[in-house]
């Protein structure tokens, strides 16, 4: 292995032949909205449009090609709580090769399905993605598999970093690339052949405030591991970067960035509305990192969005939360007498102003004031926060004591 | 105008080279979901990721560049309830032409502010897309713009057609073209231009069951006008197809196909789940029409999806009512004792069956009777039927009357 442990552009260039066949080539995507809002040429590489729904694939492949026959015959098995996993299962099936995943317990369904229905074999293992990994690597010792490591691995690094090639072929004026950053394979991969084809681009990871163990580990100048995560960007949740990749991370890499998960619900939506991608948290770091970084206006930045594999409950769950953010849902609250014809003044004041109601809850005996009996709660779809004001403003003229609650809820 | 009635394949060649600035080229994506699904070989072509978020800016881009100075400084008119409003607005500020925009006045308030964003007047104005355009209409004949009608226009058809061009120069072997059908505009582009470039390709018009205004059309030999409408696919909500596309529709479409509504719900959440891509229901028509039809294995289909433009509170529904309908969530009710415990007891039973808990209803007083005074309601995710079956069986066995109800919800 000796010869191979260096990343040469051979290695890259090889890595990409070998998964030219299984990987979708993804086409950058202008971003408009996003140029104006971040005062930069911001360009999307959607690799949530990838197979199995995220980058992984790229890695797993160029691992799996490299498989001897025999080392093919035992079979792979690995850890994973999601992106690696079909990545595998897909690079595997592709080679007609047994693949086993050692998933956390709490792995969310569609995951588990997904897995299972590129033809993997799942074990669910462990609350954590540690104890998991653990399993893995006991099964591994026991029945021969072929562990492949989900990022710590070089050969799986190279191929994150087959991406490269195609952003730079299709847009050579590429200044910056942001990645997000896990346990550091698809930014080694990105940073080192980026740097390869053209010497003065700048790389930068993004990771998550909540699990920023690759800007700890650059401060402390080796890798060290996190007492904790704390992060709804799931993908990228990992507690020590990757011990093979962390040289060159620490060589290649122009900068880390780290993103609080808050900042993470508003880029979501607009990436839903403006651009109808479903992109997952961890997917979005390097959108949001833009907000802490400073660009002159032609400098062209490409965003990787590196997956989309999110619970569709989670979305759900997910809008709601930018909806309220961005005021454009909210609940006012308004204390009513207990006789006939109430609502109905209510809803015509709302009618008027244009509110769209979503919900209402109509709670009585709130108090034994007859006068102010009924709590009426309201949910509305408005413009924003111009608009919420006026609805607020002409209930206030009808003689309503109306005010907009601390929480909210769309269903 | 007479000499520019037809529509010839260099009426086509220029609307190609003029909205070229505007529009984004979107790439096919290749299908291995739907390709099992449907057994045939299926490509998406992606016009939510258009600009604007849908196919319309093509024809609108197309017809703002045939305005002479003179007209351009009228400014433009229209009515939309969406698609067109946006495309019309984004093609009238390329140019800097003064664009107005009827809509319904329930028109959904992210249409409405997308259409503002663009820089154009939107007024909102009566019940219904053909209220607006009579309003449209007016407004024109008083105050001089240019009417831009969403379809029934050959320059505005001319444009859409040239998504042809890019699918085929990406796959010359496309055998079938499935396009979603309103008033026409898009089949109307698509059938002309792909039988002129490739003569024994089919292209087949696909409308909802509920707004089935061509087929009827196309058995009357004339254009007609339906009742009413009644659909989910806003989109082509159209009483009454294109007067002056009619003779280019029953010439050139090979056949068209009815969906029901139902049908669109599960493939929108594929299209989520599997490609990551937020398709409106429109968009959809023309995959859903695939379980109509019948193709062999080697056939090769493209599908056009339309669109994205879909509210996002729409979308957490489409995503509620797709995971009910394939049992991935239900709810089942247990009457419990009034006494402590019971619910530990029930909760017990289904984390040690893997269920994931969403919701829980918990309403005491439902009976009298002590041994059942509580009704306790548990919405659940669950891989599919089986587990479901799982799960309550588990639930009797540990003694508890539990049945599956009718309705369930996520929130």
């Amino acid at each position: 292995m000796a010869v191979h442990e260096a990343l040469s552009p051979e290695r890259f260039a090889a890595a990409r032949e070998a998964i030219a066949p299984a990987i979708q080539a993804t086409p950058l995507v202008s971003s408009p909205h996003f140029s104006r809002l971040y005062g930069c040429r911001v360009y999307l590489k959607p690799e949530n449009l990838q197979r199995t729904g995220s980058y992984k694939i790229r890695g797993a492949s160029a691992r799996v090609a490299l498989l001897s026959e025999e080392e093919a015959s035992h079979g792979l098995i690995t850890a994973s709580a999601g992106n690696h996993a079909q990545g595998l299962a897909y690079a595997g099936r592709a080679r007609d090769i047994d693949v086993t995943i050692v998933m956390p317990e709490a792995t969310p369904l569609v995951k588990v399905n997904n897995t299972l229905a590129y033809g993997a074999h799942v074990i669910l293992h462990g609350a954590t993605f540690d104890d998991a990994c653990a399993e893995a690597l006991r099964l591994a010792d026991e029945g021969g598999q072929v562990f492949v490591h989900p990022f710590d691995d070089l050969d799986v690094a190279c191929g994150q970093g087959t991406m490269v090639y195609e952003i730079l072929e299709e847009l050579p004026e590429t200044d910056v690339i942001l990645v997000p950053v896990g346990g550091g394979g698809l930014a080694t991969g990105v940073a080192v052949l980026a740097k390869q084809l053209k010497p003065d681009i700048r790389v930068i990871g993004v990771e998550p405030s909540g699990a920023a163990s690759l800007a700890a580990s650059l401060r402390a100048g080796h890798p060290i591991t996190l007492p904790q995560l704390d992060t709804i960007a799931d993908g990228v949740a990992v507690k020590h970067p990757g011990e093979r990749l962390f040289p060159y991370l620490e060589r290649c890499l122009d900068g880390v960035v780290t993103v609080p998960d808050d900042r993470l619900v508003p880029v979501f939506l607009d990436m839903l509305e403006q651009h109808k991608l479903l992109v997952e948290n961890a997917g979005l770091l390097s959108l949001a990192a833009l907000r802490e970084l400073e660009f002159s206006e032609d400098t062209c930045v490409v965003a990787v969005l590196s997956g989309g594999n999110m619970d569709v409950i989670t979305l759900s769950s997910l809008i709601q939360h930018g909806l309220i953010a961005r005021n454009r849902i909210f609940t006012f609250s308004v204390l009513l007498p207990d006789k006939p014809g109430e609502l109905e003044r209510v809803a015509h004041v709302v009618a008027s102003a244009r509110g769209n109601i979503i919900r209402l809850d109509h709670n009585q005996f709130v108090s034994i004031n007859r006068h102010a009996a009924v709590e009426l709660k309201v949910t509305l779809e408005a413009f924003g926060p111009e608009h919420r004001s006026e609805i607020m403003q002409r209930l206030r003229e009808a003689g309503f004591e109306a005010h907009v609650t601390l929480s909210t809820s769309i269903y």
